[in-house]
């Protein structure tokens, strides 16, 4: 039995992941005996779960002090200043993405209640130049304010880690993709949209060069990811507490060809391609494949392939599109 | 003319800093125009140079923001918790080696006062295991709160400085030997007193093993290297504002084995060894050499060895040790 709270659980990945717990409860942890959802705008609870929710804006402490008053055995924290958004707005970014985790990590201490923390990091912690395929020990050198943040919680929850004031796991993911809904703030938005957008029928922008590789995970292997962290065994954090989340290494180029091969020509050609450079420079920094062998050391999953994301988003939104018609 | 802040004047390295811009100015900047000297407690100026002083708290963002509307043009900032006593107390360490860096840097901000700013970091960044020569791009595990802390505030720099909000350099220091004075909190203590003190005829502890190597560079290549860092053009930082500081790997038997040379059998006997595993393991912990090719490259010098350090120490205290006599 485990008490779980998602931070951000109005997100994209938060209502997949609180779906997933409900379904399946927390692997190797048993059943959930209550969950706690919260995010800045009130989440929705998964159907088949009792879920508490809330909201919440995380940059009040005590508003943080008050989650952790709940005593969750298990926190995720996807909450954050998405990459563009954080570029854009400095303060913002800064609050958010570090000043609330730093809130969150003092609220453990000071409560005395080490719980389990997987904490969603991001490969935009590296910044250009980087090797071909990046080993788990490239340092960090992040070219954005978001990846910046994201480098300093990572080192937060490493040493609070280590002082035993909570037991922090890092998780870098890679860019989600096909994120279902609207489109977000991220630099990163585009590479979900340019998939999404054609299959509804609407134009999407493609602003960067279509040989462009990008680092890429479907909402389902994040999913996965994130529980496969909060399980592992303690020994498994004794390498570090910082794992570099499986992913697969696509063009996008890639990614349209198997948009035409699997939803046909007509809706491929919706995708327009105005360059942006703000937008080129963000993504053109970020890496490009890894080698993750911690993670697979650990065993972390990862996707077979760019059609096998694209069937599983078209499975997953027919229902919607249905709906639609 | 420039106008010169120090952080952490009353320090032995701010002190001697201070000593220097007093007769020497500041290198490829022309003469000093003001000097203000801050710290915790009520710094000393130096001869031959007007100053103004002020004992400032800077766990008060009120504080930091006061100096920055004396609107330094160079700021130094060696103001720390060391690593031992960060260590021991938490929260001070977070409160002093994070908040108050950070503060310092939104007050530039606010203040629009791009600043360059030479912050005093650490090799304590660096954790176990690590290569025999650590490369410039190694990647940064802190197994000790002030590694981590140092670590935060080097990304904050660099962010700040991408931003144009602040023209940062982090400058990781070697361990200073031999540091005059009173002991201080640092773990890396035992390694001026193992000198300082036989060469006053007081006993010393030597809590790790002898054969321990060690990463060192005396007090005046230390402030050398601050000195060039705070002087270095615009271009010179394109490759990244964190520069790992010149130093020599040396074992602590081969400074005794100096110390014993130099000053005689009956001074290195007054060396004691009880072994001090908290000592030996945040120590043990850190790297014993560096390649430091971006240091080369950018011209800071190095000691020319251990024999030469004790010998610039003794000539440094001759006149203290004369007023003992």
């Amino acid at each position: 039995m485990v008490r779980v709270l998602i931070l951000g659980a109005a997100g994209m990945i938060g209502r997949r992941l609180a779906d997933r717990l409900a379904r399946e409860g927390m692997p190797g942890r048993g059943p959930i005996s209550a969950l706690l959802l919260a995010d800045v705008v009130r989440p929705v609870g998964p159907p088949g779960l009792e879920a508490e929710v809330r909201a919440v804006d995380i940059a009040s402490a005590q508003a943080v002090k008050d989650l952790i008053a709940w005593r969750p055995d298990v926190i995720f924290h996807l909450a954050a200043i998405v990459s563009g958004a954080a570029e854009e707005n400095f303060t913002l970014g800064y609050d958010i993405n570090v000043k609330a985790t730093w809130s969150l990590l003092e609220a453990l201490r000071l409560a005395g209640h080490s719980a389990r923390l997987v904490f969603s990091s991001s490969v935009a912690v590296f910044g250009a130049p980087v090797p071909e395929i990046v080993p788990d020990d490239f340092h960090l050198t992040p070219r954005s304010s978001y990846g910046a943040q994201k480098a300093i919680c990572e080192l937060l929850v490493s040493d609070y880690s280590r002082k035993g004031f909570v037991d922090g796991v890092s998780l870098r993911l890679p860019t989600i993709v096909v994120r279902p809904g609207a489109p977000n703030a991220a630099a990163s938005g585009f590479l979900s949209g340019i998939l999404r957008e054609p299959l509804r029928g609407v134009a999407a922008n493609l602003p960067v060069d279509p040989l462009s590789e990008v680092w890429i995970a479907s909402p389902g292997v994040a999913v996965k990811s994130l529980l496969h962290a909060a399980a592992l065994p303690p020994q498994a954090t004794d390498g570090g507490r910082v794992i570099n989340g499986r992913g697969l290494s696509v063009s996008v180029a890639d990614m349209i060809a198997a948009l035409r091969a699997i939803a046909g020509g007509a809706v491929a050609d919706l995708i327009t391609h105005t360059p942006d450079p703000r937008i080129a420079a963000i993504v053109g920094s970020w890496p490009k494949a890894f080698a993750c062998d911690q993670a697979r050391s650990l065993g972390f999953t990862v996707d077979t392939g760019i059609d096998a994301i694209l069937r599983a988003h078209i499975a997953d939104t027919a229902g919607e599109r249905t709906g639609d018609a």
